[in-house]
């Protein structure tokens, strides 16, 4: 942004741009001057307009209002409430303009019939599995309509074994297992929450022969050494239990008996045995009131320094003395989902898609996971039906969706994709989603192509709360960050986009389809400890989230913009150069992976051929030495490196082309149609057919959620898992595909901008 | 010492050394031949044999029986059982054929007579100050002779107000609290323990307005956080209390009364008021059983993360609602304590002495502090006296001291050290340490220049657990955690000396007088969370420190090495070579620390002047940003340079020919007498008269306790505390003072090798 931001106020002095802009309300820090990619100076101030006019629609109170009703009863897949949210939402987008309709799909939904947790022995204690309610929050005496704490598609079953607790069940806490000579084989773990993705904990405790897991709350983690508990604060209090789904969603989300096609009525389905999604064994979350009197019956080694929690206690690992009963029986039913779907089509270019989407599916009530983020939505369809009935019509279709279902698995979303997965293929150019939102400051993950989009949008929305933009605040958290830990200071510049992995609705879009995405929200100044339990309800939101509700409205002006942007601009949006930069510096870490690994194991052999782990060893704290690795060899990179170099090349190439077209303004020409039609499915060219190792569902070579991270992001994830695990073939066949799937990115590229 | 070995190997291939050490028992991983320093190969030989006979002297049983008898009782200063340990001492080093007596001082030492602590509002809550008896500890219910849990040489005091919480109480807390607008005046403290020596904790907490101050242990640092607590396991228990002094032993350490001097009877005493190393608030340290009621009733903001413990509540800072009543009344008595000094005179230099040295007060039975490194000095004593006793006499004077009053202020080191600084001055080559010892590696401080010395004696002892000699675990140890912390790879070599700070009585020795000194132990795998407690006993030793004793063992083979090495030596062990890396490392150190800060003040400039700050605070947390410092200005090091770069050309020159001196073995020449006499006293050059900024008692130049660090070592202290506090003038002094100590060092060194 910067190198057009100087081209563009460079032209201004020069008398060759009219100062139209400077009539615009300058937001604080931004230069008066309407400095929008894809746009002309004249386009500009007429968008800038209409932004103008879409803020005014905007209020807090609404946003207010329709969380209050939406989380006033439990909102899980299948409750009546969360049918009568779809209904009401379907209503309200009519009611503002928009051609909206209900779509529905059948999708297996299991809900817990009976759960029984229980201490054997020593002694006898009994798991409560419920959230008491507590003083001063009005949803949390109503249990009628609540499931029971549960994690959707473990499996049935009922078993009594000796318990092992295994930190938080993760990849390295099996290896730190091993070395202690701690097996979990026919016995139940207990792993604490955090550190990757929940359904990885009772699926690596499967592979690793344990027969249940119960996933419990550290009271360090999200409990009093956060905060304050709920309701003195906003933490989680000794019963509060985290829900959530346990779907091997590595391998693919949605309905688990119908992968990469739509569950609609008649779809064929899996048997339910052959559905890889659904885990193996029985597993529950508790709370930490329940999970101390197991914890305080574990005996064998003390768990190491890192392992330890907040639990008044010395932390064992097991296995026994004590004995856990634990049994889950479930109805494993159909049951439907309503996704809502609302369209304002395009006036130039019907076909041409930007699609926006929350979920409106909860654990329980929901305040702030997920109707902070979805009010905000419903605020900008409020807004932009107003536009459309004072006349206004965007140049591209608009589309906004509610999602059912994305607790169990992104359920609505994925359904939704499969079903019209050409017609987005063709169409969709843009999707946006939100979830969780709260005080604090604005983070985007997403392609990065779109990073000097997004902070265009950002720089021109006021902080709540300060007297910057968003964007200045989202700069200066990360700058006085850096300097306080002593990292390296950032001089300022662009706020950097993340990647993505998964845990929302923009995976099915993204790495799926190939669709770019976005994920957009304000976070870091809530006090939230109530993350899928009873207690995340309108009471606790109203006081420890966003008590003014601003920052849902914050975030509406953010997506507002960048939806009424990508739909409104005369060339599609993008920064090709920052691509290119990205995919560069992942290319560089996969060098630094291997180069790493084979140092490593380098360094391990010194140590294992000359005794060291033997002498370092504590006899009476015996800890076996690191396995011997093999060697790493050297692969060749040549080609991921050439790719990564065309790419540089044909990005600057693109980006000087589209600041020459962008400047020119003007009717549509030839050029902007060619530009436009290019940009419109370009990042599908990093999809490739047979898609990762194990998991063809996803297609995207450049991000992925982590086979052994969940919703934590992997770039280049066919290479880097291969070279973590070290399946040296794979990572060199992966190699290959990425660099085609660049080439072919980069040839489209090339050809956009050729002169015809 | 690399280097000197591979010569050493070379003269044995070329025949120029007789193969004699090869008859000598090979320990594992050395090369089977006796490469001493300071030894030729003929005197080697002949010391090895000597090592043989010293060994087969040291009996296990002998270290269990004494410190069964030792701890039996409370042993604090004044007690009838300390002065009972302090003639039995006598009576063994006489027994065991030493010329041996006990010194008495007087000295200032006040016992509490009432003590309270109670939570006043809201509600009620009375400390129980008390240490009741565990199961299994046979001393834990002998608590008729005991001292209550006091922090000696805190003031009088009956004081009631607000609580503040204020984490560990060390400067960066302050600034904390000052940042988070929480003033501690006219308020009383609770700092955990930890971060830095306690006798800190009280005069920061004064100097910052509050008029009283309770420290107490966390359970997440010493008890159930570290593991199983006593008689479980080996940690604290939830009323075990760590006392210990306060007394300022950054100004001085010894008797308050008598800086200086020695505290015969009738030294001159300065008045009580003007003891400026005596606290001027009420001080108590308390058990987290008594502490988590205090906490628990804090209101006010949460703690910062860091701050926040191992007990089952959110740590918050007050001030208040905690109201606190603390009520310190003393005897503020004269007490006679008994150093027990024994010596046997050297026969060829008698005036050149080895002093050897171990405390025997405890705070109360004492067990693994201070009686673990007790006996280990007890069991030497008795093997060199048998050597004695079948006609062996050391060449060199050996004097053992067995201190009192070393809990309170390292009084009755200091006192002796101070009543014969001349005698030491002129006779002292070198004074050894040690006082705790533990199961686990080989840790030593001290002088670089005696490193190799050190390393080799090391490697001259089995391990008691593993295959290797200490230094190979030592080494091993090292290597292996490097490597699981992705740190860099150490490689192997000597094992590093740690510089000294202080907390032990090789203080007077090294800070005060410029003796070579060195402190030894074993640390690493105990189950040690019952410092300065009733419950560091007999019964608590034996089953979670060194049950076997086979660690009290190793540590008498070590030091009796370095003991009778130097008493040995045809030269005086030493590598200047490594004396001048250390030093060259020191100065590359303060280089960085004011680079560092001049960049660090001017990225905070930036972020002050761009605001930065200002947007990035939560105004529903508000926090102060830092206050903008003065410009840090360029100092002119060139001086230190210098003298850096001269020290490493004298050491290179010195090694080379004490290399040759060496080798040449043969009869004592005037070669070996000029060297020998240069070493003797080599290290008081590096003393200046003057002293330190503020506590001119302290006169290394090289090496002192922090001034916020208490036990804390700061090399360079006159300049790195002048950078550290941004006082620019003194820092521009001490750069000229050091330069000139380190020149008259280089001095010495080149006139000890000058043709005469």
């Amino acid at each position: 942004m910067l190198a057009a931001l100087k081209r563009h106020r460079g032209a201004l002095l020069m008398g060759l741009i009219a100062p139209l802009a400077l009539a615009v309300a300058a937001v604080p820090g931004t230069p008066g001057v309407a400095d929008l990619q894809g746009f002309s100076a004249r386009t500009a101030a007429l968008q800038q307009r209409l932004e103008q006019r879409f803020d005014a629609a905007l209020s807090a109170a609404d946003l207010r209002a329709w969380m209050q009703q939406l989380s006033a009863a439990p909102n899980h897949v299948g409750s009546a409430h969360d049918k009568a949210n779809a209904e009401f939402i379907l209503q309200k987008f009519r009611e503002w303009g928009w051609d909206a309709s209900i779509e529905q799909f059948s999708v297996l939904y299991p809900t817990p019939r009976e759960e029984i947790v229980e201490l054997v022995a020593p002694g006898r204690f009994i798991a409560t599995l419920r959230e008491p309610p507590v003083d001063g929050d009005a949803t949390s005496a109503q249990v009628a309509d609540e499931l029971p704490p549960y994690n959707v598609y473990g499996a049935d079953g009922d078993v009594t074994a000796e318990l092992v607790y295994v930190n938080q069940g993760m990849p390295d806490d099996y290896k730190e297992l091993d070395a202690l000579g701690v097996s979990v084989k026919g016995r139940i773990v207990l792993a604490r929450y955090g550190g990757g993705w929940r359904g990885l904990k009772p699926k690596l405790a499967y592979e690793h022969g344990a027969i249940g897991c119960l996933i419990y709350s550290d009271p360090r983690d999200d409990g009093y050494g956060a905060g304050d508990t709920y309701p003195r604060g906003g933490y989680r209090p000794p019963d509060g239990v985290q829900r959530g789904s346990v779907q091997d969603l590595t391998l693919y989300s949605g309905d688990p008996l119908t992968p990469g096609i739509g569950s609609t009525a008649g779809a064929k389905r899996l048997a339910l045995q052959d559905a890889i999604t659904i885990l193996k064994i029985p597993v529950l979350p508790i709370s930490y009131a329940d999970a101390g009197p197991l914890l305080a019956a574990l005996g064998g080694r003390v768990a190491p320094p890192a392992w330890r929690g907040g639990l008044p206690l010395a932390y064992h690992l097991g296995p026994g003395p004590a004995r856990v009963h634990l049994k889950v029986q479930s109805d494993w039913q159909q049951k439907p989902i309503y996704d809502v779907i609302a369209k304002i089509r395009g006036s130039e270019e019907p076909d041409r898609w930007i699609v926006r989407g929350n979920h409106h599916d909860a654990w329980v009530f929901g305040a702030a996971d997920p109707f902070s983020g979805h009010v905000a939505l419903m605020a900008e369809a409020k807004a932009i039906g107003k536009l459309a009935k004072e006349g206004w019509r965007p140049r591209r279709t608009l589309v906004y969706a509610s999602w059912d279902g994305e607790e169990p698995g992104l359920l609505g979303s994925t359904e939704w994709v499969e079903a019209h997965a050409a017609e987005l293929q063709a169409k969709a150019a843009l999707y946006i989603n939100s979830d969780m939102n709260s005080r604090g400051t604005l983070d985007v993950q997403g392609s990065h192509s779109l990073q000097q989009f997004v902070n265009q949008a950002a720089r021109d929305v006021q902080d709540p709360e300060t007297a910057g933009s968003v964007r200045t605040r989202a700069v200066a958290v990360r700058r006085v960050a850096a300097y306080e830990a002593g990292r390296a200071f950032d001089t300022g510049g662009d706020v950097p986009l993340g990647a993505l992995g998964s845990g929302s609705d923009f995976t099915p879009f993204l790495q799926h389809l190939g669709v770019s995405s976005l994920n957009v929200e304000f976070h870091g100044e809530a006090e939230y400890g109530v993350y899928h339990s009873a207690y995340d309800s309108f009471d606790h939101f109203r006081r420890f989230v966003d008590p003014t509700f601003q920052y849902g409205v914050a975030l509406a002006q953010v997506v507002g913009r960048i939806v009424l942007r990508a739909a409104q601009a005369d060339l599609l949006p993008t920064a090709q150069g920052d691509f290119a930069d990205s995919v560069a510096a992942y290319d560089d870490e996969v060098h630094k992976l291997i180069d790493g690994m084979r140092e490593k194991s380098r360094e391990l052999d010194t140590l294992l051929d000359d005794g060291s782990y033997r002498f370092a060893e504590d006899p009476r704290q015996p800890r076996a030495a690191p396995a011997r690795a093999d060697e790493v060899p050297n692969l060749d990179f040549a080609p991921l490196d050439a790719a990564v170099a065309r790419l540089k090349t044909s990005a600057a190439g693109f980006d000087a082309a589209y600041a020459r077209v962008a400047m020119a303004g003007g009717p549509a020409n030839a050029a902007r149609l060619r530009l436009n039609a290019a940009l419109g499915g370009l990042e599908q060219a990093l999809t490739d057919p047979r898609g990762l190792p194990g998991r063809e569902w996803y297609r995207h070579m450049l991000y992925a959620p982590g086979l052994h991270t969940g919703y934590g992001v992997k770039t280049l994830p066919g290479i880097r898992e291969a070279l973590e695990e070290r399946r040296w073939s794979e990572a060199n066949r992966y190699i290959g595909v990425v660099a085609h799937s660049l080439n072919a990115y980069s040839e489209r590229l090339d050809r956009a901008i050729a002169t015809p």
